[in-house]
């Protein structure tokens, strides 16, 4: 793989397709007050955790209903202008930026929890609907939604770029939790795809096909996702090791060996530093596997010895446990911000962030040298990874305003990502394609299966108005 | 839901595209002894196990390497004539029927297990290998690949129907197993899709597109699945009930309460007799769940004693353990062929078989009223179930020269199948829908929905060669 065949990965060029003000008058006219061209609300819908800088969108229209969405949808078509679907602007990829110009399409005012069915295990949401309201919602039922991106997405956001997080290797990712969508398409016609049924072979699988597609191939009004019980008993703990390389073979033998762990998380010393700052916890400032187990109490008992001794081989410290819900919110917290943690041991800066994701065995290979390179690069950085699934993100962070330095953490994400590829992983374990993976995709998947991608998109959406130019361009 | 709305469910009309002689001379010249226009292998490639009579395809092309699948492709669309992709031949739903005439392309030489990457829990076949010859090449292993429909069928056509089985409670279908595939395309052109990392976000999930997809998209020819490590303790057991509500909804709880049960499997009384004497077995003639538990011997015994407590509160008799692995061999090798004890219970019939699946709390109504009015029509059936999924099988035993039986036996299906969309289930579960269930795929998802499927077809396919006239009409 030659240093020439990522030569996709310069910036996006910005397009932006003319809005006609009829279309804005019309829009106006739909949505009344649920409609802004109000700079500050363009800015706002026009900017995400991305270090990409796009001029916003043309206008935002704030959707109540799967009405509200498709009567928005079927305007832009008829004047031909982009339809970007916002939820939080939580994503990583630059998915919501206006690379075309057009409409924002915000639904987090879709925010209702339609119906819980604790009795089947699943429950239908709004798109508009974050997770942790998700959670707010049910919490009586004695189920939980366990997907968990770090930041506060939507469910809609999440299912458009097949979201995951830290408990996916034991619950899997939304891949495996959509049981069933509610869709507006290109024209803005209402379709559903998918049931409450736990499987089925009712023809192509539609849902799939959507969830990931960022928003490309249909809007998400409603998500029907899968639910858990709690787990009766739940034990939470860090421990830290000398070397990277300790921590993350401990990772690989758990694995291997099956163990239905919960969560299990890694960080290196130098992202410990920053999070402790940040969270202003006291972590012992070495490598660190943040762990959960779940299940019943022998069943965590059993889990927490196997993995005990198998840390312990590598020199793993003792355990310490997070004895109360308190004390585990407060870690998985400081877990989740440790991306905001990272940012801000840089004032000013912004991250580059990779996401790459491996068979478990090349976790090492993959991972040890991504991170000496940063080293030897004297970049700053950060690195998190959700390592039971092989994931693993190195934050590079830059000065915006210093072009040697993106260019930099773009060369060092592009030998990280040739690496993944050539031991058999993705560029992207969970954020997505956006704008900065494009060239990523077809040196992972090929010529040939990108432009399926593409011939899908095409007939889908013919005149290319949903979230155009992200994925691939056309 | 009127009688009238599943008035797509006449037997499919048979359409058969010329065949010149000149593609018959190209693939003869081109594969030599590896092609065939002999009626008695045409005829073995145009039978299956659905209750249709069509005529056979005009020859079959003996694939050994991509290459010789993608040439046949070639050769095939140049003269716009149907590919059908063959494995066994173990399909329920007339999906390797040559209603549109065309070529069989049998897949079941390129049978190589191509890679086991025991370290990561994956392994790389070619379409023909069996699920059977694959658990004996993977044995030294100690990992095994779970997914068991009831017939020894290739891994090639359980991704193309996403099947699931016995297993699937715990380990998933095929859309959670398929992590990669080698796909030739209608234009003879070979793509890869996924890769064999164990999640990703890099763009549409053109694995789980293709999974399922009924060989109308391309033709597999390679396989990327996931293993599971052998579980340290496996328990089987049966237990009896003295009625079907009994036992339904002990599952029902057991599935409700989280139990991770590996294996949960009902037969009525009346399957249970046939097994018997098919197997020559002294199974107790009531309402039985067969189980499995997998995992520690701890784990194990604790779902056990769950899973017997439930029992014992709806009057479940005492569990009857099948202690070795023999025994247990025994057990579900009965129960995978109950479908050929049920056929053989009556010489010479067919069985028209039904495959839904609801959300599990809806359970007990949609299979009890299907069983009562299966009892009350007075006609022949056997019934298993895979009901920790939700999913259960009637098959109606039918005479094929009777047309009042087949008449009969449709109805008792569309009444089924609408009780089931009514509880927000699925018309099919597993077998896919082929001929069979195209007026029901619209039902249960909607013309929209059926709609996006077709214009992907076209636009993947847009000569329609690829299994023409399966999932829906064009």
């Amino acid at each position: 793989m030659s240093a020439t065949s990522f030569s996709h990965h310069s910036l996006p060029e910005v397009h932006a397709r003319p809005v006609p003000s009829t279309l804005l008058d019309a829009l106006k006219t739909r949505f009344g007050d649920q409609f802004s061209t109000a700079l500050v609300v363009r800015e706002q819908h026009g900017r995400d955790e991305s270090a990409f800088d796009i001029p916003p969108p043309a206008a935002v229209v704030f959707a109540q209903s799967t009405q509200d969405v498709s009567d928005a949808v079927k305007l832009a078509a008829e004047y031909l202008v982009p339809v970007i679907p916002f939820g939080v602007g939580s994503s990583l990829e630059g998915h919501l930026l206006a690379v075309q110009g057009g409409i924002s399409l915000d639904v987090s005012r879709m925010n209702a929890v339609l119906s819980i069915n604790a009795e089947d295990l699943t429950v239908t949401v709004q798109p508009g609907v974050t997770r942790k309201q998700l959670n707010d919602e049910i919490k009586s039922t004695g189920l939980f939604f366990p997907i968990d991106p770090g930041a506060d997405a939507t469910i809609g956001g999440m299912s458009a770029t097949r979201a995951s997080g830290t408990n996916a290797v034991r619950y899997g990712t939304m891949r495996e939790n959509v049981l069933a969508l509610e869709v507006v398409t290109a024209s803005g016609e209402v379709i559903r795809t998918g049931t409450r049924a736990k499987k089925s072979s009712a023809g192509y699988d539609l849902t799939r096909l959507l969830v990931g597609s960022e928003g490309t191939l249909g809007v998400i009004t409603e998500v029907t996702v899968k639910l858990y019980p709690l787990p009766e008993a739940v034990m939470a703990a860090t421990c830290s090791f000398n070397s990277l390389a300790d921590a993350v073979n401990t990772t690989i033998q758990v694995i291997q060996l099956g163990v239905p762990i919960a969560r299990c998380e890694l960080l290196d010393a130098n992202t410990i530093r920053m999070v402790n700052a940040h969270s202003k916890l006291t972590l012992r400032e070495g490598a660190m596997l943040l762990m959960e187990f779940h299940g019943s109490p022998d069943s965590v008992k059993e889990q927490v010895q196997t993995v005990q001794d198998i840390a312990a081989e590598f020199g793993g410290a003792a355990f310490e446990w997070a004895e109360t819900p308190e004390e585990r919110t407060r870690l998985w917290t400081a877990r989740h911000n440790a991306y905001f943690a990272g940012v801000q041991s840089r004032p000013g800066c912004k991250a580059i962030t990779t996401d790459a994701c491996v068979p478990i065995s090349h976790l090492a290979d993959a991972l040890l040298d991504s991170v000496t390179e940063a080293q030897e690069a004297g970049i700053p950085y950060f690195l998190v990874g959700h390592v039971g699934d092989g994931n693993f993100h190195m934050g590079y962070l830059i000065d915006p305003n210093l072009p040697a330095e993106r260019e930099l953490a773009e060369k060092l994400n592009h030998q990280l990502v040739a690496r993944a590829l050539k031991l058999g992983g993705t560029c992207t374990g969970e954020h997505g394609v956006g704008l900065h993976k494009q060239g990523f995709l077809v040196e992972e998947t090929g010529v040939g299966a990108v432009d399926m991608m593409r011939t899908i998109k095409r007939a889908l959406d013919p005149h290319n108005i949903l979230n155009p130019g992200k994925i691939f361009a056309l």
